[in-house]
Formats: C-alpha cells, structure tokens, sequence
C-alpha cells in the first residue's frame, strides 16, 4: 500500500524544526540549513501547500546572546543562564533572521508565542485556531513557539482530552490536530525511528512505524527539553487524530520536498487503522534470516520432501489459486492493463500443472548443496575439502507473472537458501495465495521443523529500499524486470546483484561466410523474440562481402523479413545505389531497440569486428558467422562477453536451452555468475578441513618441518 | 605526492562563489548555500584562516528585484531589463544579506567594489592590496565584486603582465595574486575538470589537473558571463604565480571544509614544476584496459614466455633492485620506522632470488585460463562448453612489502588479467625499479607485441579514490593491508573487493574432546602469529567439560603458555575458585584482538554454541574438537564460515597451505571466491556455443519441434 500518499496529498503542513536543527553547536544560528528550510517551504508555498513553522531555538541563540554581553572571555561551556532570560534575549534575533530570510523569497511570516493558557480555555483556543487559519488564508507563514520567557510550567499539561502540551513537539502536535493539518513533520536530529539501537551496525530505520514493532530508543537529543520518548508519544497522539506524521532528520538539504515527493525517509506514523497488521520488512528479512538457517540444517532427501509436498499442494489448491487469481485480472482489466501483461498475469489449470511438474523435476534433480567441488589430501591425516553451500537469504524482485512465486520458492528450497520475494502489485492476491499454500506445504513436509518464515513475500513497494539496505542479512539480490529496474536496483544497493542491465547483442559476418546460414540466423537472432535481452541488435558485415554483392544479398533479404535496418551512412548509400531505401541509424551504436531494429555497419576486418563490439556491446551475447573453425575461434577468445557462439542465434543464450534447469537469470556480472545462471548460481562454497591425526593438526608442525606437506589433489567423484 | 597539502596548508585563501552558487533559477537568493557559505566561513577565521570572498549573484537579484517592482504579472522569464540597472538594484540587497549572515557569527564583513581603472594604475593597485590587507588584519572579510553598474568593458582587460580582467573568475584570479593567497578556491555549477563530457556516463573529475591530461569542456555555467574556459584561463594563470587553485563545486554543504581536512574534491591546479609529468590515474587506467585486450589474445605459452623473462630479469637486476631498496630502507629509518615494518620493506639477494624462482614455478603451472569447467551437446551439432577467462583488469592496493609486485605481476600475467598496483610511499623507490624491471620484461619476451602499459603503477595515494570510480573499468579490486584499509575501500566504492575486513575466528571444544589435542590446536591457533587474521580470537567450551574438571585443564595450560584468556563472568569464578585468577571479559564477543588474548566462554551444548559462532563470527575460519565424526560432521554444515575444521589450527587457512599456489588473498565474501583465494579468484567464465550444422543453429528450430533438445553433459577432460 502506497502509505507514502498520506504524506505526498497533503495540503497543510505543520513543520516543527528542532533545536539540533535551528542551532549549530555552538549555539549560533545554522544558517545554511535555516536558509534551506525556507527555501523549502517557498517551494511548498508555490504549490499552494499551507505551512506553519514550530521552532526552537531562542533559548540557544539567547545563551550566545548573554554570553556576548557579558563577558567575552568567558568559559564558553559556562550555561548557568537563567533560561527565561536566554530566550528572551534570543526570541527576537531569531524571529529577525526568519522574516529577513523569508523576505528574500517575497514571504511574509508571523511571530506567534504561546503559553499554557493559550490551551485551557476553550475560548482562547478557538480564538487562537481563528488566527492561524486566518494567518494561512493570507498565504503568511506562523512561526510558533512556546513563550519561554513566561512560562511556569514544571510538569507536563494534560487537557480534558488527555492531549499533553509539554515541549515544542507535543506543541506541535497539538496545533496540527487544533487546525486540522494534513502532515506534521517532526525535524530533529535523529534521521528517523529505529529497529536497533542507533549505534548499532545494524541498526535501520523504521521507514513505516507499525504498532508492534519494537522501537529501540537512541540517545537523547543534544540540547532542548524533548527528547525522543516525548517525541514519539507527540506524534503518536497526532497520528491517532488521522494526521500523517513523519520523524526525519532535519539536516538534509532537501528533505521536506523530497519527502512530499514521495521519497522514503524517516519513520511515517499513521493512525493505527491505516495500517495492515503485516509486519515490517525488518522483522521480516531476521524471520528468513532464522529460518534460513534451520532450512541449510536439513539434510537433502528433508527438502527434497518440501518440494513434493510444495507440489502436491499447489495441484490440490488450484481452485482457490484460479479464484485469487481472477480478482488480480479483474483489476488489472479495470485499469485498462495491456493485453500482453494480462497474458503474463493469468493463470491456467494448465500453467498450474506445469508449475506443479516443474517443482517435480526440481525435487528429482541431483541436489546442488554439499556437492565437493575439489578435494587435497594436504598432509598424513590431513584432507581438505571444497564444497557448494547455500549463499544464505536471496531477494527476488519480480513483475507481474505469479508463477513466478513457485519457481522461485522451489529453487530457493533445492539450494537451501532463504528468500525474500517482493512481487508486482498488480498480482497481489496470486502471490499471496501462492505464497500461503507453499508455506503450509513447508510446515506440513517437516512437521513444523522448518518455519514457513523461510520464505517471505513483502507486500509494500516503499519496503524494497529498506531491504536494499540490509546487506549483513541478504545476500545476493536478483531483480527480474526491465533495465532500468536492474539498474536502479544495483545502484541502491551494496548487497551483490544477479542480472543484466543491457543486452547489446552482435552478429558479425566474416567475409567468408555462407549466406544463406547467415541470414537464417540473423533473422531468427532478431526475430524470434525482439523485446528479449538476447536478440540481436547489431549487425557488422566485414567489407570484403561487397565485392560480389554477397553484402546486399544479405540486406535485402532482412528487409524483406521486416526487419528494420538502420544503416551507417556507408551502409545506407551502399544498398541506395542498388536501389534500396533502409532507415538511416540516428542512435548510437550502444542502442538497444527491444523491436524488430537491427543497426547496420560495415568493418574493415576482423580485428575492427572485435574491438567494435567489445567497444559499444554490453558484453552479454555474441555471435560470428564463417565457416573457419579458426577465425571462430580466435573470436569466442577475444571476444569479452558472456557468451560468444559459433555459427548460432544469440537467442541460445538462455538457461533452459543450455541446459541448466530452471534459469535464476541472465548476469553481465564478471565475478560469481556470468550469462545464463541456473541453481548454480545461487550457491557459495565452503573449505571443509578434517585431520585424522591422533594429536590433531598444528601450522607450527610444518613450520618446523615436524610434517611435510604432500598437496595431493583427490578426485571428488571418489570421495 | 601529496598535493593537497597545497589546500591543507594555505592560510590566506580567496574564495570566488559563481552565480550559479548564490542564486537559485528564479534568481532569488539561494539561502542555504549562502548560509552554509557564511558558516564555513566563520569556521576558517576560528582556525584563523584569512578569508577574501569574490561574490557573483548580484545581477540576477537585480533583476529579481526590478521585475517585482515593474509588473507582478510581467513574464517571469523576461530578462531584458538593462544589465547595470540590476546590478545597481541587486548589490545592496546582496550585500544586506551577507551582514546579515556574518552578524549571526559576530564577523564583519567589508564591500569592496571594483573596475577596470582600480587594476589600470599601479598606485591604485597598491592602494587596493594595502586596504585588502588592512582588512584581513583587523579579522574582517573583504566581499568583493565588480563594479557592474559602471562598468564599460565589452572585451577583456590585459594589463602589461598579461593578466587578464574579465569576468569575476578572472577578477578573483587577479586578486589572489595580488594579495599573495596561497589558495584560490573557484566555486561553481561544475564539480571540476572533467576527463570526458560530462555526460557522457564514464566521465570523471580529474583530481590533479596535468598539464598533458586532456581536459573535455562541458556546457557553459547557466548565468554568468564566464564559463569553463575563462574558468580554466584564471585558474591557470594564478597556479603560474604559485597559488593552489581549486576548481569544485559551490553545491555541497561543507566543500570548503572538506577541502581543506584534504579532502579530494574538485581538480586540483598547481603551478607546472610542482607536478611530476607522470600521467593521472585516467590516463594510466585505459592504457592497463587497452593492454589488457592484448594480453587476453595471448597464447599461453607467449604468457609463460612472459613469466621466464620476468624471472630472468628479476634476477639479473638484483643489485638495482637492492640499491632502490636500500633508499626505501634509509628513509623509513630516518623516519624511526618500526622494526618490523622495516622487515617486511627489505629485500635482501636471498628474497629476490627466491622471488625469481617463485615466478618460475607460477609460469611452469598449468594454465588457468581457457579451460573448460562444464561442457553440454545441447543437440546435434550444437556444444556448448563454459571456459574460464581473465576478468579484465585488477587493481590491487598494498602496503610496505615490494616482493608483492613480482608476485602479483606474475599471477596477472598468469591469469591474462591486467594489473593496476597500488604500494605504499615508503617502498616506492623499490616499486619503481621492479615496475620497471618488469614492465622491459613484458616488451622483450613479446618482441613489443604487448605494452609494458598491462601493468600500471599508481604512485599518488590522492589517486586511489579516483581508481575506486572507474566501474566499469577495473573488473576487481584487492586491497591487501589492514581490516580498516579493506573496509574504507569496500565502503568507498562499486567495484567488487576481494577480501575480509575481519578474522574473529573460533574454537568450539565439544564434550567429548580429547584434552591435549585441544591444548595443542588451542595453542597453536593463537600463538602461531597472533597477528594474522586466521588466528582465534574466541574458544567456546561445552559446560560439560566442567564436571571432571577438564575445562580446568585446558585453562590452566593455555594460561601457562601465556594466552591471556579474557573471560566472561561465569568462566571467571569458576577458574577463580580453582585458584587461576583471569582477566575479566571487557570487550564484545565480536573482537578481534590480533595479539595473544582470547576470549573464553562456556556453552551449554553443541546447539548454542553454533549459534553463538553464526551470531558472532566473523564468517572466516571455525574449528572444532570433538573425537566424533557425527558431531564434526554436523558442525562443518551448521556453521556458516569460509573455513570450518575438524581437529585442526584456524592457521591453516591459507593459500599456500591449501595447496592453492600463490595467494590472491582470503575472502568472506560468499560471491565469486571464498576462503583463501588462489589465482581461480582472477577469472571469470565465458559460454562458448559452437554450431556445426550445415545450415547454422536457430532457435525457432526447437520452438517449432524441427530440431529436438539432447541436452547432455559431456567430460570436459575429454574435448
């Protein structure tokens, strides 16, 4: 659920700016991030949002204040001011340099001091509601803040209604209800609300407040007399009167407009029934993370039964999966989605058997994890071992197609590693059901051994950030979707990414190559599916075909299979004086169309060939044709893509076509997996050691020649 | 060289903020950027800094200023109004604002407006510098900026030093070397000199401006009558007088501070003869990638021919070598260098011969590159196989010993990878000459075929964080050095690190463990070199080892052989109460010590102490001692670290003990190579498919059933 809406339509905002924030250290003004503040709400009043102002800040600034007037060289550190006096000394410099920065935006603003009295009768709180509406309705932006200078108050004030007025943050909270504002942002110094302790590595933001989340509580903040707790029960309070509440540093330079553009920062806390009772992705992800480990405690025939049992159910449920799935293609339908994404998004009788055959087959595949890669007898007594293991939790993130979440879920089981899914919106209910029955089928195999935690479906797009950032507990990310989907996710993250961001794929022609072969494989290798990442995209044709026109043979019959050809101009006044028209290539050569386009050059030689590809290729697929086995094969060893072939279709590059099961993706990564991955990739190793020594096995030993390595390297198969 | 200390160093700095910096679009006041100006400001005249500001901004104000009081409804992007008529109406208003900034910080500050003439007479010119000076003296900050609304000027000024009077780039230029600043810092729109257009994606700012670098020049700043090349003309013409120019961008909060910690941001511009000619890390890092293309098309006898000449030439070089060496070894003591640093920097004629018969043995190895992993006949006449092939280009960072260059050149050149190394400043001379050495090697075995470019030399350690941008040039990194050193890099950059940031290994003692191979490992594992990262730092003891008192046996030998064993509480009163008084466990369970303390805690049973070691650990190396298979068995699953034991030192995981030849590194990465890492962690993987069908292969030959699937795995030992 987009709860960041809350936030983004609201249209009057009460912002209360912290002392942290207002002040340096020192106690003088922070006027870099005071001008930024009301450059900000200049913005907001643009796009005719109201904003009222709670600032603190007079008490700090009157300290300097004394402090100049009285000693210069006094102990700086030296506080003892009689706070009623700092603040009056203050409250007008400040409100000065508010209406002198607010001038310079054409903004008129309006000091308004408040007391406790301003609050017990009901009179004068609607004589002061009146002023700030009407304040508002002039387009003039109220700066509140509480009347130190008179203020008695040692205890908290709680009103009939139970509402608590006691620092510049339960005042806030009170006049955003008073006045009925939409948002009320609350600008500290702490950056939000946090699952851990802030010190702690870690630690994260809580980017959506949920009831039962356990808040863990920093350190106060530096000066003021709130404080986090009293932070927390302010916008509490506020939230339960239906307003949005965010908690956010006030440092960033532009945090409020990003924040009203939607952006994920700080802790939202809305009123409790807007909230699902669904847990947040921190408590999520450590859930996974647990069970993850009691998943790669059982043994191979354990998950072998989860995935018959996975299968099983799915087969028996597929009623309730058709029912869940028919609400998602109802909506889909009803917002006018494309008829190609319908297909993607339906499900079948027919696709649900399959998917049921498929996790079959995953269960009877020979099991990937504790698979010994290499082995070394190191020493008498001594054998070390290299074996595959589970990598630990994986994120996938997916559009649209619900079958999906079986696959995935069953690849993740085979290789014994947790997983996180965030799937599309758009098939919400599919996922859920889908989601529901696998985890019950994971119960029922291991009689409650195992948790259905083990696989966990996060609901909330605004959630994906967050998990971007768990980095100690996910450990490979996978987005299935589009480039920029790919690429936006590698650049948010730091946790590993399995995918590719572009397939710029190359067919060259060498100048002997056969041309009828030729143009069967071009014409598949753009044909046979030209929105996928391994069509091709670019064609060079070494200079040599010319000659005898073998060149033209080729362009005309591409054009004549509708292929769209986009020509350098070399190429494009070749074909022309044979009298045939092709499109002129206005992108550049790293272009990737997704349709049926192909550029055209042509290349002086082989060697030109292969540094234009590694050149302007996104070094994912490649393909030569010649009928020289040498010339082939120098270019699949200069070549530096994922894949280079020989004589075939790009589109070959493809897991199930290579024959690795179930495909995880297709990665233009160098280190881990590279082109199409299948379980494979979803495995790490570990160095098993075993000494049979009777007196164990010491380095110092070898140190002092006591034994002698032997390094002998063993054959796994016979272990 | 550290150049920044040019910035660092300066007292008397001139900083010139462009339009751009001052206003936002609409041409108001920009007041965060002017407020964090101001701040920074006040911050330079606490150090004592003397602070000289050359300020734009006035212009656009004006014209701000006059069309509010034209026409409220006047087209907002109507600029006609005569240029002196808003310089006239905005400088007051600008410089109001800038008091009213620099009262907040109790500073005062001075208008100086300047023309033409002011720069034409000597004596004014005299008169000018001395009231900047008398300024400067009395803590005040000149504001200076021309004087536009008398300004007549319609081509630049030269005076008879050729110095030019243009724009408020050149103006500041002017002054700073009137003045004698030592630094010149020009602010802007732009975040330096770039080495490409700025947009295109592999574009980077040069941090040191060489006069050979060539320099791409963007788009002109938005507002203002200079732009990038009247830019680089002042900054230019004052470096030549021998002030420190700073080219950066005026947009982020605290630059100048940064700036002045050392900080590399923004290009750097120093007088001619202040720069070596070697060329910038751009430079050096495409010639390493062209290189490496090279490399790549190698046969691997041309590279093992590579690695003999290297080793001829190690060699036959040795007493160049040691008299470079010798001049390392005389700085670092005079520095009062440690003595075991001083052994690490030494190179003696035993280590270079032992070095030249080590690259020997890595020639003489088998090739790692281009063999094949896995291989599959897809279908008739369609085999696919997956090679191992170089990853590109590395950049390895390394401290003090200078045997690693041979060393990792080898392993390069082994692995067709190219090379970028980084050393340490105190080794630099013995770098330099092995560098050398090696890089004539690579020329003569290759008759010039191949560049002594494959492997670079950075020398400046300003240049590392330039190197850690280039994505999508440098393949992988490996720093070697301390756990800080590999953090910072990991922190600081896209590219994947090899490499563990920490060793917090752990020895779990089961009930059943025989004692004095307990003893003996526990022992061993700490004592060894309690400095290396593979060394324990926690021993887990199950309580049951308490009943008999074995628990105290092992205590009391480690105790005797002089382990500091910290304790927890409970490990505490039961050592004390059988008389052997131990530290007091004080630091986390997450500590590595690096120096012979250990810490000691009971466990109840296997369970808790597995979790104890997955929370905990470090996910490096875990051993276990237990006379029981089952048990080790069990814990070489469950735990999920690197290494795990059974019965064996955490010292041997290690490269070399592991048999892996020469080691890259050890990693707790759980992508791409993990645990000690040999020269495989230098290669990727590449899919070949090779078609030899009479008519090529396609894919829509198998959509439609013409061709089937055969999809079986072959030997690749057999192909």
């Amino acid at each position: 659920m987009a709860h960041r809406r809350a936030v983004t339509d609201a249209t009057r905002i009460l912002i209360k700016v912290g002392t942290s924030v207002v002040t340096q250290p020192d106690g003088t003004f922070a006027l870099g991030r005071l001008g930024n503040l009301v450059e900000q709400i200049a913005e907001l009043r643009k796009k005719s949002k109201e904003v009222i102002v709670v600032t603190s800040g007079a008490v700090g600034q009157g300290i300097q204040v004394l402090r100049r007037n009285t000693s210069k060289s006094a102990d700086p550190t030296n506080t003892t001011f009689d706070p009623r006096a700092c603040a009056a000394a203050g409250q007008s410099g400040m409100m000065a340099l508010y209406e002198a920065l607010f001038a310079q935006k054409s903004i008129s603003c309006a000091q308004v001091l408040l007391t406790d009295d301003d609050f017990k009768s009901p009179t004068r709180r609607e004589t002061l509601k009146g002023t700030l509406n009407g304040l508002l309705k002039l387009g003039i932006v109220p700066i509140l803040n509480e009347n130190d200078v008179i203020s008695e108050r040692k205890t908290p004030l709680r009103d009939e209604s139970g509402a608590i007025f006691w620092d510049n943050d339960s005042l806030a909270a009170l006049i955003a209800t008073e006045i009925s504002a939409d948002l009320l942002l609350l600008l500290s110094d702490i950056e939000g609300l946090y699952n851990k302790r802030p010190d702690d590595p870690d630690a994260r933001v809580i980017g959506l407040y949920r009831r039962k989340t356990e808040i863990i509580v920093g350190n106060k903040s530096r000066v003021g007399r709130g404080g986090i707790e009293a932070k927390i029960q302010a916008a509490l309070s506020a939230a339960e009167t239906g307003i949005a509440v965010v908690i956010a540093s006030g440092y960033g330079r532009n945090t409020i407009l990003d924040l009203m553009d939607g952006h994920n920062i700080g802790t939202l806390i809305l009123k409790s029934t807007y909230i699902d009772e669904q847990e947040g992705p921190e408590v999520i992800t450590q859930r996974t993370k647990a069970a993850s480990a009691v998943l790669r405690a059982l043994s191979s025939d354990e998950r072998s039964k989860i995935l018959v049992e996975m299968s099983t159910q799915i087969k028996n449920n597929t009623g309730k999966i058709l029912e869940a799935n028919k609400k998602d293609i109802e909506t889909a339908e009803k917002y006018g989605t494309s008829a190609s994404l319908i297909a993607r998004l339906k499900l079948t009788p027919e696709k649900i058997q399959s998917l049921a055959v498929g996790i079959l087959q995953i269960a009877q595949a020979v099991d990937p994890v504790g698979r010994i890669i290499s082995a070394n007898q190191l020493a008498d007594g001594l054998l070390l071992t290299q074996e595959t293991t589970p990598l630990g939790v994986l994120l996938v993130i997916f559009e649209s197609r619900p079958d999906a979440v079986p696959q995935l879920a069953a690849l993740a089981i085979k290789s014994a590693n947790g997983l996180l899914l965030k799937g599309g919106k758009e098939a919400q209910h599919s996922n859920q059901i889908l989601h529901q029955i696998l985890g019950q089928a994971i119960v029922t195999a291991t009689n409650g051994k195992l948790s259905s935690d083990v696989i966990g479906l996060i609901q909330s797009r605004e959630d994906i950030n967050v998990l971007l950032s768990f980095e100690k507990d996910i450990n490979l990310v996978i987005p299935r979707g589009s480039n920029k989907l790919v690429r936006d996710i590698q650049n948010a993250t730091k946790i590993p990414v399995l995918g590719h961001s572009e397939g710029i794929c190359h067919i060259y022609v060498h100048s002997d190559a056969d041309i009828q072969k030729s143009i069967r494989v071009i014409t598949d290798a753009k044909l046979d599916y030209p929105a996928a990442c391994n069509a091709v995209e670019s064609l060079l044709l070494n200079k040599e075909l010319i000659d005898d026109d073998r060149a033209f043979t080729i362009l005309s019959a591409l054009h004549a299979a509708k292929i769209e050809l986009c020509a350098t101009p070399e190429v494009l006044s070749y074909a022309s004086s044979r009298g045939l028209t092709l499109r002129p290539l206005v992108l550049s050569f790293h272009h990737e169309y997704g349709e049926p386009f192909l550029t055209v050059s042509f290349t002086d030689d082989f060697d030109t060939a292969v540094r234009h590809i590694n050149e302007f290729g996104s070094s994912h697929t490649e393909s030569i044709l010649t009928e020289s086995v040498e010339v082939a094969k120098l270019f699949q060893n200069r070549i530096d893509s994922a894949c280079v072939f020989h004589n075939a279709s790009t589109r070959f590059a493809d897991g199930f076509r290579f024959g690795l099961g179930a495909e995880v993706g297709i990665s233009t990564n160098r280190i881990h997996a590279r082109g199409p991955v299948g379980v494979e990739g979803l495995l790490s190793t570990k160095w098993k050691l075993t000494s049979t020594s009777p007196e164990g096995d010491v380095a110092s030993d070898f140190t002092v020649g006591k034994k002698k390595w032997l390094h002998v390297p063993m054959n796994p198969a016979k272990l």
